[in-house]
C-alpha cells in the first residue's frame, strides 16, 4: 500500500494530543517534544502503540528517525528553490511495518535528496542472515525473528562545488532459535566531494568528532577509521568520498547510552552538512566540472551496489521497497573506459586523496 | 604492463609463417585460416606456444576467440563513421596472463562498444572459489590452479532504437586439490532492446537456434529458458531483456563437441545482430526516448554489478584488470525515483514483456 501525503494534515497535534484524541489515557506521559504533526508523515507504528510503548526502545527510535527526518528535509527545503517540496511516500510491507520515502528530484538544489525512514519486523530469511553475519553477527537459526528501524539518506546536489552527504542510523532486534534477544544500533554520516575543499572537509569531521567526543573520546579515532575501511571500492582501490564515521554491531554499553550517542550523531548531521551546500550550491562551474562529477557518481553506484551491506541487506528482504533502497543512486551516472584525471588538476587531487585517506583533525 | 596498439603490424603474416620466421619448425601444422595478422592484436600467449599446442583446448578456444573478436569488432567499424576506430589494449596480468579490450566509445553509432578477450591463469583464490560454486560447481581445495580463456562483449548503441547486445563465451580449467583437472565451457548471447520490435527479436533468436540446433535440438529450448532464469533482475522482478541463449558448465559430450557447440555460437553473434544495427542506426527518435534508454541502462548496470557472475568472478580475481571488466556499463544510465511508464506505450509495452518473457520462435 502506497500513500503520498501532502503532508500529515494533523495540524498542530502532538503524540499526546493525538493518542488523547484517539481516546489512550495514558497519552499525557508523552512530552510535547515529540510533535508528530511536524513529522513528513505519519508514523508506521500506530499512535497507540507508540504511547503504550514509549519507553520500548523499538518506539524511541522510531521517533527519533521519524523526527531527525523531518528537520532534515525542512533544511535542505530551505537550500532550495521555494516552489520545490518533498515528495512524501508512506508506505506499508506486507510482511510487517513500513516507512516513510521522501524524495526531492531534478531541483535546483538537489538532483537528487532522499531521506528514507523504515520500520520493518518479520522474519529474517538465509539470505539476509547471511549479510548480517558478515557484519560479525554470528547468529544461531535459519529464519528469525527480526526489527528494524533505520534512517538512512542520501543526497546528490547539482553543482558538482556541493559534496554528497550520506548518513544511516539504525536499531535491529533478532531473535534466536533459542528465544534469545539481541539488539545492537549502527550508523554513520560520511562525505563524498566532487572537489576537495580541504577547510570544507574539516568542518565536516570537527562537527562529527565533536558529536562523539560527547560519549567517548575514543569513538571518533575508532569510527572514523571503521568508515575509511568500510566506504573502500576494493575493486579500485579508492575510498567512496573523506569519510565521516562508520560504526555497527553497537552493543557497547547499556541501550540507553547506545541510543543517547545516536541521537547525537543524527543530530549531528544537519550542521555537519548543510553550511556546505549554503557555501558552494551557487558556485560557478564548468561542464567538465559536471562530467567529472557524473563519473564520480559512476564510482557511487560500484560502490552501493557491489559493497554495500545496507543495499545488500535491503535487496535481499523480502516484501523491501525497491525504489526506498535505490533511491540512493544518483539521477544521472557515467562510466568512461580508462578515465584518469590528468597531473596536477582538481580532479587528480581528488583521486589522491580516495587512495590515500587521512587525518583531517 | 598495457600496450596499445594501432594495429598488429605484422602484415599479412598467419601464425605459421610468424611461428615459421620465429624458428619453429612445426609451424605448418596450422592452417592459414589462423591468421594471426588479422587479430585486433597479438594473441596473450607467445605464438611458439600457440603453435606448439596447437591441439590443447586453451590454444584452441585463444584462437577462436582472437578471431571472434575481430570479425565482430570489423564488422561494426562497418556501422560506424570511418573516423571512429576501436582502441585496441593489449595488457598483461602480473599473476599470469592477460587479455586484448577494444573498445569505441561516444562514436556516431555506438555510445560504447567493448569487445574483451581474455587468457589468464594462476590460483584461484577462495572469494573466487566461491562465485563458481554458486555455478553449481562443487571444487575441492581452497585455492586451486585454473586457466580462463573468454570473450566477452556488451554494445550500447547510441539510438535508442537500437538494442543492446552480450555475449560472452568462455573455456575453464581448474585443477583441484587432489590433481585431479575439470574444464567446462559457458557463454550465451542476449539481446536488451529498449523498444520493441518483435520481427527483430524473432529473427535475433531464429538466428541463435539455428546455431544451436546444429548440435543439438535440445539446446536452444533449454538455454534459451536458462538464459530468461539468469539475466533476471531479482529485486525488480524483471528480466534485463528479451534472452537469447546461456549455458555454463557445459561438459555433456566430448571437449570437441562442445568446443564446436561454442564455435557455432560465437559465429552466429555478428548475424544475429550487426542487421539490427543497420535496419535501425539512423532511425529519428526523440529526448524522451533517449531518457528512457538511460533509465534501461540504469537496470543494466544494476544487473551487472549486482547479479552477474562474470563481473563477481572479475572483482574477485586478484589482478583482474577493472577497465576490461566494467567496459560492460554504459556511458550514460539514469535513475529516477519511482518512474513508471504509462499505460499503453512503447516503454509500457516493453515492460511487460521484461515481466513476463515469451517464446519468440
Amino acid at each position: 500500500m502506497l500513500v503520498r501525503f501532502a503532508g500529515l494534515g494533523l495540524g498542530a497535534a502532538t503524540l499526546t494530543t493525538v493518542a488523547a484524541a484517539s481516546g489512550n489515557t495514558n497519552a499525557d506521559v508523552l512530552t510535547s517534544s515529540n510533535d508528530v504533526s511536524s513529522f513528513m508523515a505519519e508514523p508506521v507504528t500506530p499512535l497507540s502503540t507508540l504511547v503504550k510503548d514509549k519507553d520500548d526502545m523499538k518506539v524511541k527510535m522510531e521517533m527519533l528517525i521519524m523526527k531527525i527526518q523531518a528537520d532534515f528535509c525542512r533544511a535542505l527545503e530551505n537550500e532550495e528553490d521555494p516552489s520545490k517540496k518533498f515528495i512524501v511516500d508512506r508506505w506499508t510491507r506486507a510482511e510487517g511495518g513500513g516507512g516513510v520515502t521522501c524524495v526531492i528530484q531534478n531541483g535546483k538544489t538537489f538532483e537528487k535528496a532522499g531521506v528514507n525512514v523504515s520500520v520493518v519486523h518479520g522474519i529474517l530469511p538465509v539470505d539476509a542472515v547471511r549479510q548480517m553475519k558478515a557484519r560479525g553477527k554470528e547468529l544461531i537459526g535459519k529464519e528469525l525473528p527480526f526489527f528494524a528501524a533505520g534512517i538512512s539518506s542520501v543526497i546528490h546536489p547539482s553543482n558538482p562545488h556541493v559534496p554528497t552527504v550520506h548518513f544511516n542510523y539504525r536499531y535491529f532486534e533478532v531473535t534466536q532459535e533459542k528465544g534469545e534477544k539481541m539488539w545492537w544500533f549502527g550508523g554513520g554520516t560520511d562525505l563524498t566531494p566532487y572537489y576537495l575543499v580541504e577547510e570544507d572537509v574539516r568542518h565536516f569531521h570537527s562537527t562529527l568528532k565533536k558529536a562523539c567526543d560527547q560519549h567517548d573520546a575514543g569513538y571518533y579515532p575508532k569510527f572514523k577509521k571503521w568508515c575509511d575501511e568500510y566506504f573502500l571500492v576494493s575493486h579500485r582501490n579508492e575510498c567512496r568520498g573523506v569519510g565521516g564515521i562508520f560504526f555497527d554491531d553497537f552493543e557497547m554499553h547499556s541501550q540507553e547510552d547506545c541510543f543517547k550517542f545516536v541521537k547525537s550523531c543524527a543530530e549531528s548531521v544537519i550542521p555537519s552538512y548543510v553550511p556546505l551546500v549554503k557555501k558552494h550550491r551557487n558556485d560557478p562551474y564548468t561542464s567538465a566540472e559536471r562530467d567529472w562529477q557524473l563519473l564520480r557518481r559512476g564510482r557511487y553506484v560500484e560502490f552501493n551496489l557491489v559493497y554495500d551491506r545496507g543495499t545488500k541487506f535491503g535487496l535481499h528482504t523480502p516484501g523491501a521497497r525497491i525504489e526506498s533502497i535505490l533511491m540512493s543512486l544518483p539521477v544521472h551516472a557515467k562510466w568512461e573506459y580508462m578515465h584518469s584525471p590528468s597531473d596536477g588538476t582538481p580532479e587528480a587531487k581528488l583521486t589522491e586523496i580516495l587512495k590515500n585517506p587521512k587525518e583531517w583533525i
